[in-house]
């Protein structure tokens, strides 16, 4: 069964986005393209052999919790040890602090690949990536040293400890409460819910990257201060001692069974130590390096099941045959053998849409992980713009791919008729884990009141402008291709519309009247997101063109071209919901704002 | 828990879609508002007693196959027999035919209740109504005397028997044998997929309305044949003896897990014998009574599905406090308390899509009912005027239900955040069990063939006048009220659009390009039944505009206000997207029919 095309992942690091530009970084100075190729090759075998065959699994025999203890699949030992032992946890940190010094697009391009395998098993390789680089960039060195090769070679494990009963999304409402000791370590108490990965039995111990408030700290998120909470406390000795990190419960879901997702409960023996990263009360503003990094891997992860999705209707659409094509009169010839349904328009349809809703969010994915290898290896104003930019496309990166790419499997399940929610094939699966995708992280509501209250705006519109020149540079170079001309007009009259529709929103901003500038938030983020994708898709045809008229490619034409007939498609099809969006937003009746009425609901 | 609303329903029968109209019919002479305000009643009270408590548990304890046998949840027996000792089954036939000779309307209602009550369980019912039908339709007085009467009691129950594993939609590759035995019965081979509810533990037989070809009959849906195919026969002294059929399996799925879905093998010992239903070769005209009818009856599964989850989610969010509102400085306020989320805007307006997709759909769906009524009570061209709408709204009662019902529960699944996706709420469970409403009785992409292909040409474009009419008397209804003009204004705009969509595609028919002109049919089905659905909610709104001008409405003025609000809501947040998929439809560049590049996906 094929889960995702490696020539489309050699296309977009390669030719969409040349990773090339980045080889001259001193910093990368020991890889070159052949290499990358080899490392790729190979996650694809690990995939192969470890994530893939057990997808199925870990849906069949879900996480459960018994005893206090939390009870995952059997193999997730080993596919966790044999992707540390490849080097993928920490691949992008520097030498020195026992990575591979990797940038940022291969990691990506090795996680999509393990996420497209099997999305049950990569949150917990990540999370334990992640929460190891929040204490390489925040923390003392001591921290350092205690925790960060155990993580990085897989024997322990991180996760990020933010969710609490009473404060969901708000994370000001944090009540989990840090009392400084005499050694000064801190003694942790409160609970955390939805911890990804937050317990199971083949890590030795656990690494809680935790949010509480030191006592006396000021109210909201300013005194939020960042902990390293681990399951065991390790004594000068070396030996492990329990630190009263209690599993309460593992949450039942409906999809993304083999990944656990724990209720946590510390110090309710009131013997648990915290240790304290970096500065008092700058836990949020740290964790949000997490967060951000953890937003794009959510939208990695559900383009990445997409994507596999895809591939699985696509070969059911081979395979099945059923009915007749029309002739012209209209009638269908019953004596006719039956075709394939691949062959039927509105079974095409769907698989082209979800084709380009999934190789679009992949390229927007690639341009992130991109600007954040450009901003490590840049100095100065360039190495600002790459961060604002990578800002602006945060909460899109996150939100297209989980929105969209739940629409995608949607359409994916129904190629497959009846048999598509039937449990003998995969596509409920798919349809089932993918939901997750939308909460995590921040909701797409979430999302979408950080791109329009907070991206727009930042430093004046420069992140939103950074972003506008990139696309109408693509829109420039598709210009200068005769054949993309109508799509960079469309994609230009697009931009237009998005800007005219922002210049209307504004006006309440400028009034003072943010409830009303940010009601319809997650319409702007459908509507922007939309056009963000449609310009990756013109990014990609100027790619696929040149390759087409150079022959300069390394793929059969029949690759390019289908690219190019699936921005066309994007372009008939998805672009133009633009427009109704657009009127929804700019409509002056404001319908969801609470007003004394309330009872109208 | 609330999972639906009886004012809601009394509002569309009694103030929308007037059932007094029905009331000057003899037909219905023993019956007055009163009467059905009894039943109704009545229906909810057993919906509260013996469906909603199992609906949990349904899902919990799968439908499971053992030795042949399929077994379902402990109660169903029971839920049976009360729905059928009240009456339910069998409930609009005839005194004659042992019914209560009751209007649709009021049947619809009462199942409305049991499915937002219970999903899983209506189906069983409402086949063996449909089944039972189409005996009393086509079947001869012994076959009505043999076996109607067993169904209505519930104590047999009926299924229809189409789907084979190698012809799923297509039901001209139908391959089930008939073979003519000297008594005038037959003999029965062959296989059939995806029965639902085609076995139990609790019914002493199941009478399968199958579709055959008799030896030699002509090739296509010309050569189909319906007949009654029993689990048991009946010898003549009365006993049962068993009729070879056999289960080979039950179908597993993601949703509606209390429902069977079977696998059935007719004559594997040729031993099976069918009862021919009519005439030869008449059997797909016959079950396209029972079609149409099933098809309504999935609309208004899901619409009741999704009106369940819509009050989940809104229990949820008037009782779930997290964040505060903005103040004017679009800052928050830490120190106060947390507000309920119901107050935040995106939330509303989740909440408001959800209520304008279910109540929307709802009002269609006995927009239908009436039209059943009304043909059955008329005569001459009244009578056929009647058939031609309802023929019309067929596939758009069944499709916008189930796609747009299930965005709505999508909606409400995000209200809940990520307790939406787990398994302590039921929002997960409606999720997954609205999913198949759009692959029952013909996926949208038949439904859409259908519309659009047989509906719109249908008594060269009679039909679509009809409702087109229809239509235009609402808008000038609305019209008359100043406070509607915006609306209905932008109503008949929408309309316009369609008739314009709809010329430019005609030229494709015209020509004779029929691939071309059928190529989008689910895009233009997504258009159409998004305008309407705005119909439903102008007529809505007039009714609850009338109402609070007159003082004459039985409910608070809240309620009307919330129709009216919610009616704004539809028009500023739905009725725009008919723009963009008008231009789709428009666009000449032609994506989605087979050229010979079929590689290119």
């Amino acid at each position: 069964m094929k889960y995702t095309s490696m020539e489309n992942l050699h296309f977009l690091i390669k030719e969409v986005h040349p990773i090339q530009d980045l080889l001259s970084a001193s910093l990368y100075q020991d890889y070159d393209l052949e290499s990358f190729d080899i490392m790729l090759s190979a996650a694809k075998d690990l995939a192969d052999q470890y994530y893939f065959p057990y997808f199925r699994e870990m849906d069949e025999q879900p996480v459960r919790y018994e005893d206090g203890k939390v009870i995952v699949h059997p193999m997730l030992g080993e596919i966790i040890k044999q992707t540390a032992e490849n080097g993928w946890f920490g691949s992008c940190f520097s030498y020195e602090d026992g990575g591979m010094q990797l940038p940022q697009m291969i990691f990506h391009a090795a996680s999509h690949i393990f996420q497209a395998a099997n999305n049950h098993i990569v949150g917990y390789n990540n999370l334990t990536t992640g929460s190891s680089n929040l204490i390489v960039t925040f923390g003392s060195q001591e921290l350092k040293d205690q925790f960060v090769p155990n993580m990085l070679s897989g024997k322990w494990m991180g996760t990020m400890a933010l969710t609490e009963p009473q404060a969901g999304s708000s994370l000001s409402d944090i009540t989990t409460s840090a009392t400084p000791l005499q050694d000064g370590t801190y003694s942790i108490k409160g609970q955390k819910i939805f911890i990804s990965g937050g317990d199971h039995q083949f890590a030795e111990n656990f690494i809680h990257l935790t949010l509480a408030r030191i006592d006396g700290a000021p109210a909201g998120t300013k005194g939020i201060s960042l902990f390293v909470v681990p399951k065991f406390r390790q004594e000068s000795d070396g030996s492990l001692t329990n630190n009263d990190v209690l599993v309460a419960a593992d949450f039942q879901k409906m999809g993304q069974k083999g990944y656990a997702t724990t209720h946590l409960l510390f110090g309710e023996n009131d013997n648990c130590i915290g240790y304290l990263v970096g500065q008092l009360n700058q836990g949020l503003k740290y964790m949000f390096q997490m967060m951000n990094e953890a937003r794009i891997d959510v939208g990695l992860t559900a383009a990445s099941t997409a994507y596999a999705a895809y591939f699985a209707s696509l070969q059911y659409a081979k395979e099945r045959p059923q009915g007749r094509s029309l002739s012209r009169s209209g009638k269908k010839n019953i004596n006719e053998e039956q075709t394939l349904i691949i062959n039927h328009p509105d079974v095409r349809r769907m698989l082209f849409l979800q084709k380009a809703i999934v190789e679009g969010a992949l390229s927007l994915l690639f341009e992130c992980s991109k600007l954040v290898d450009l901003h490590k290896i840049s100095d100065g104003e360039a190495k600002e713009n790459y961060h604002l930019m990578l800002e602006f496309l945060t909460p899109i990166a996150k939100t297209y791919p989980s929105e969209m790419g739940r629409e995608s499997i949607n359409s994916g399940l129904q190629v497959l008729g009846g048999y598509g929610f039937c449990n003998d094939f995969p596509l409920q699966q798919y349809y089932r884990d993918i939901r997750i995708m939308s909460l995590y992280e921040g909701t797409t509501g979430i999302q979408s009141l950080d791109l329009l209250g907070r991206k727009v705006p930042l430093k004046n519109g420069k992140a939103l402008q950074l972003i506008l020149n990139e696309i109408n540079k693509t829109i420039s170079d598709a210009g200068k291709i005769e054949a993309l001309n109508p799509y960079s007009d469309q994609l230009n009259n697009k931009v237009q519309l998005v800007g005219k529709t922002l210049q209307y929103l504004s006006k309440f901003a400028n009034e003072g009247d943010f409830e009303s500038y940010l009601a319809d938030a997650t319409v702007f983020m459908e509507m922007t997101s939309t056009v963000v994708v449609a310009w990756q898709w013109l990014k990609q045809t100027i790619a696929a063109s040149e390759a087409l008229g150079n022959q300069t490619g390394k793929f059969e034409s029949i690759f390019y071209e289908s690219k190019i007939h699936t921005m066309k498609f994007y372009f008939r099809y998805e672009l133009p919901k633009t427009i109704g969006l657009a009127e929804t937003l700019t409509n002056p009746e404001m319908l969801t704002i609470l007003k004394e009425k309330e009872l109208i609901l």
